[in-house]
């Protein structure tokens, strides 16, 4: 046995054990792959275990995530933060080895995958960030920016969707640096692929434009060689199909969908244990075995080689290096909020009618100047969402050096890669689509979301103010939805104003992402107060107010919102007290103290009319069974939109006639 | 000018007027697209204008649905019920020519269209629905069952993910008699696609092992030959790459993304008039125009043929022409009612506790045996979603003979197939995932929704109860979303005996999609009475009472019902009188009468408690300001199921308290 095999051998046994520990997992993939990760991380990965966050390590991603254990092996085995009594509670609740690999949760564990092919998008995304901050930090003798991404990937992650999306653009762009293995154990759960996943995948992706190879995966020295060849290869991202046996080591179960996703069972262990020639028991690994897969003295002097470039570079370019170090720690310029809120006020001084896509641009005027980390793009629909702002640059085919990113008709690529640009770092990434199209892309919002990262999703045309498009283009439950998303900030914004303190409000977030839905059509502007404009980033605020107890309030958001408030003007002049409560953001909202929300939700008012041109659902827990929602719980229809709002009864003479009956209930 | 070339600008002159008349839409693609319509619509396409209907029709997708005049001006020009006044209607309010191409709206619209990407997704689902039907049905000398389906796309379907899934599907399988015509025009919203979108796509479809062709797509004979071609390869689909210049014909405008999404303008229309040598005025179309265009004659002696052909049939296989009839037609056998009713007592007679995977797939084990127009599959997770039953048979590459798919891991792909097996009639379809990356296929679920087809989708793995997977297979809000869709009815059954009504109500149901979200973990069986059973199809029921007005409510779905139930026992000893609602179909619910619902859920108790293991929102419409909701607002966590459960509160004390916090509000 070569000393290759032992050490891969290291990681079966561990995945392996732990898995048959937790009675839970899957131990063919960490079987399978043990090869192709001993070649990498032990010939290639640039890392520092003792500083999981240093910012020009290698990035490797485990885009088949429920090969859980095999990362998890390697983190342990190499170095980090990572017990054994860590891998001996895989599975088990608040252990640091969860069931698949979760970014926060785990040192070294770059981004949360499971879900597949998102991994791979992630790549794109980290592979894509490095090759635009090297063109934006580096200088002659000082590649301050200068390392590869790694990706696993497997069948399911490559009959995927967002593969073709991820490697299409990926390939088109040129990303030199962008290393991918591809575990084809031909087994997925079903069991054998040909049946449903017949694709000459090295063709394919040289139809993308990748460097395509392929080894045998239980080969050290062949992957190693391997890896050399796509390193060398600048120009082009690199496929190296990797042909495994799933379960490797197991002699009854490899090869089999009998080792996917089910313990092995002691008996099969051992008998894999002899197969390997594998003496040790469970959870021990020798001394002279841990020694050689140490990352830890070779990951220091990495780091320190790059610290001394650094501190180099710093001499020289003080000023790009603090910027470096701001833009990676991702802290904001001080005087940021200051000037957005002046901004806002301005905004208010300075009313206008326009459309809130448009005033988003606006926004990104705005923060575009100030934030040079803000890299934009949009799904194909740059001239619609009006993502593209004053300081965009689009980066092309093999140019860099640019911020915003035509990712073509690719959501749910365009997203799982954002969150990839933001996990590297350097970057805030945003990203625009029509707000129907967030469908595409929901799981790699809801994984932005889970990873408690600041993506900023952008989304327009959010009502049957979409018009003539019609139904297959009209949101009516997507920002229902998206508020359901735990830890999604989503923000309707009702005219300019709110639009900008919502774009602050997201930018400054720094624990989860946000989107933020604009319309097509152009909204009338609210007038406001300074504090009410303060109020704003409260997520709901007294709009229009009467004296003393109201005898109805009105809740509206976006477009709906000056419908409220032309209906409240009709009921006071038949002098009933009637407030209106623009809530532009549900979630900002719940989170106030309960004596801001009584203060303009009071319990004892239960006249509550909530308005918004989409699903109902949401407002109930605002109007309660008392209250009403003027809402579209059907489809919409193609026709010019003020027809629509018209024939759904989005016009103030409803709108009062729904608090009539709210009133009279 | 060739005569091809004439008739294809009749569809360029309807789709520019008609556009401009409208202030909206897309040009470019309709005169893009005009010459390879004419080509196949003239030359191949067999239908019969005056019955949209005929079983044995070719099938025509526009996946490009932007394009939506295209379609519109051949309907209109071969003869199907769509007058020019319609077409002066484009993308007006009521009218039969809305924006995107609306399946149930326009006669000869076969799919609805506009996400991109779906039409082509539906078009593999056609393709292998005819294929399986002529297994089943034809008989040696009578192919009833054989017809084409074509299918337009442009670059953006091509971008999209769900081409890959699908287009590798159809490879994989072998779909010899679908043939997609690629609109190959260089041009996106963002402009020129070769900066983000460099695919080589001849070589990316041969390495789906299709045929693949490439034609200049202005050149009606040429397109004409390689159809011929397509239509000879009976072991591979066939793509015909048809380099076109968009917006065709308009000098000014042609080959630019100005051409794509806003009328040409009138210079710009008078200046295309004179290039084409299109002297009629708007709408007019010359008689020897129509006269050529016209496919009523043939296609009313198509059919004719066929319909001989089918007579023959009958009398030869009468029951299998009447079994072919009744599958087409969507209608269940008559005592399918009945025997289900029957089992669901019999079920309750026997209770067990088993997870309602395994009680889904005891349905499908009885529906199957009943119902072979019942064609299953799921996204390589067959042993998981338990979605074969005792009458599946595996679809295989080139064998057709079955009605089991194994979709591979494609979610997306899957359901935009199983739209398209609908669409073509003679199947039920229905497709399983874990209910987490129901996430993947949204917006076709939505689509079978907006269409008013009745797919059935299967999830599985349906909370917390995933345990061990942890948060990225955790659904948390996924149900409350799925119930935000419009005309999708979701159920959460309880147990065996609520999975099997509920089976039921989605088999039964016609006028929309349905699914049903299903445990891992074994439930315990509920007591009912025969009323009860009877109620489950109401979606919400008194499965346990009181004396008297409740004191309380609790209202639960699925595997919280026994907690409620059990809560409720606890209450009762200490005197309290308590209601258990189970409400395994909100959407369902909520069509019953408002004496039943007041019967069911009386305004005057407002002591409610909701209990359900995801996304609180759903139930503020039921509970109001005064309940309570015992839900999950947050992601789950890696841990075995029950500890998940006990770490958030799903335990009877704990709903005894949140009840007890409810009476004393």
């Amino acid at each position: 046995m070569s000393e290759y095999q032992q050490l891969a051998n290291a990681i079966r046994a561990l995945s392996m054990d732990a898995v048959q520990k937790a009675n839970s997992g899957h131990p063919g993939a960490p079987l399978g792959m043990a090869d192709m990760a001993e070649a990498l991380w032990r010939g290639f990965l640039r890392h520092n275990p003792k500083n999981p966050k240093w910012a020009n390590r290698d990035r490797f991603i485990l885009s088949n995530g429920h090969a859980s254990m095999l990362i998890y092996s390697l983190l342990h085995l190499t170095g980090y933060d990572l017990t054994i009594e860590d891998l001996q509670q895989f599975r088990q609740l608040d252990s640091k080895t969860p069931g698949h690999p979760e970014y926060g949760e785990v040192p070294g564990v770059e981004t949360t995958t499971g879900p597949l092919g998102q991994g791979l998008g992630n790549s794109v995304g980290f592979a894509l960030a490095e090759a635009m901050l090297a063109k934006e930090f580096n200088r002659d003798g000082f590649n301050i920016v200068d390392h590869y991404t790694y990706v696993f990937m497997g069948d399911g992650c490559l009959m995927e969707g967002i593969s073709h999306e991820a490697c299409s653009l990926a390939g088109t762009l040129g990303l030199g640096k962008l290393i991918a293995l591809y575990d084809s154990n031909h087994i997925s759960i079903d069991g054998d692929v040909k049946n449903w996943f017949g694709d000459d995948t090295a063709e394919r992706f040289k139809a993308y434009h990748w460097q395509v190879q392929e080894v045998d995966g239980h080969d050290g020295a062949a992957i190693r060689e391997a890896i050399k060849k796509a390193q060398e290869d600048k120009d082009h991202p690199s496929i190296i199909i990797c042909h495994t046996t799933i379960g490797k080591g197991a002699p009854n179960k490899q090869g089999t969908s009998a080792s996917h996703g089910a313990p092995l069972g002691d008996e099969e262990i051992a008998a894999t244990r002899k197969a390997l020639g594998w003496d040790y028991p469970p959870f021990e690994i020798p001394e002279d075995i841990y020694n050689k897969w140490s990352a830890v003295e070779a990951g220091a002097k990495a780091e320190q080689e790059w610290n001394d470039l650094f501190a180099k570079y710093k001499a020289q370019y003080p000023e790009l290096a603090s910027e470096f170090e701001r833009r990676m720690s991702g802290e904001l310029p001080v005087d940021l909020a200051a000037k957005a809120k002046a901004w806002a006020q301005s905004l208010q001084d300075n009313p206008a009618k326009l459309a809130t896509r448009k005033a988003g641009q606006n926004a990104l005027d705005f923060f575009g100047a100030l934030l040079p980390e803000l890299a934009g793009g949009s799904a194909d629909l740059a001239p619609s969402n009006l993502t593209m702002n004053k300081a965009s640059v689009s980066v092309l085919p093999h140019e860099f050096a640019g911020n915003y990113i035509h990712w073509g008709v690719r959501e749910f690529g365009m997203c799982a890669a954002m969150n990839g640009m933001l996990l590297h770092g350097g970057f805030r990434p945003y990203g625009g689509t029509f707000l129907i199209f967030s469908e595409y892309a929901r799981n790699a919002i809801r994984m932005a979301a889970l990873m408690k990262i600041p993506t900023l999703f952008v989304f327009t045309h959010d009502s049957i103010g979409v018009g003539e498009d019609g139904p297959t283009h009209e949101p009516i439950e997507q920002t229902a939805t998206l508020r359901l998303v735990p830890n999604l900030d989503t923000w309707r914004p009702c005219d300019q104003v709110e639009t900008a303190v919502a774009w602050l409000q997201m930018v400054e977030r720094k624990c989860g992402p946000s989107d933020i839905v604009l319309t097509r059509q152009g909204l009338e502007q609210m007038p406001r107060t300074s504090q009410q404009i303060a109020d704003i980033a409260k997520g709901g605020y007294i709009l229009k107010d009467c004296d003393g107890t109201p005898d109805l309030i009105y809740i509206a958001t976006g477009s709906e919102v000056a419908l409220a408030f032309h209906a409240a003007e009709e009921l006071a002049k038949e002098g009933k007290k009637v407030r209106v409560v623009s809530m532009p953001c549900c979630e900002e909202f719940d989170r106030q103290s309960a004596e801001y929300k009584e203060q303009v939700l009071p319990a004892a008012v239960r006249a509550r009319v909530a308005i918004e041109a989409g699903s109902t659902t949401t407002w109930y827990k605002y109007v309660g069974l008392d209250g009403k929602v003027l809402g579209l719980d059907h489809y919409g229809a193609s026709a010019p939109a003020a027809k629509l709002f018209e024939r759904y009864g989005f016009t103030v003479e409803n709108a009062v006639a729904v608090g009539k009956a709210a009133l009279a209930k």
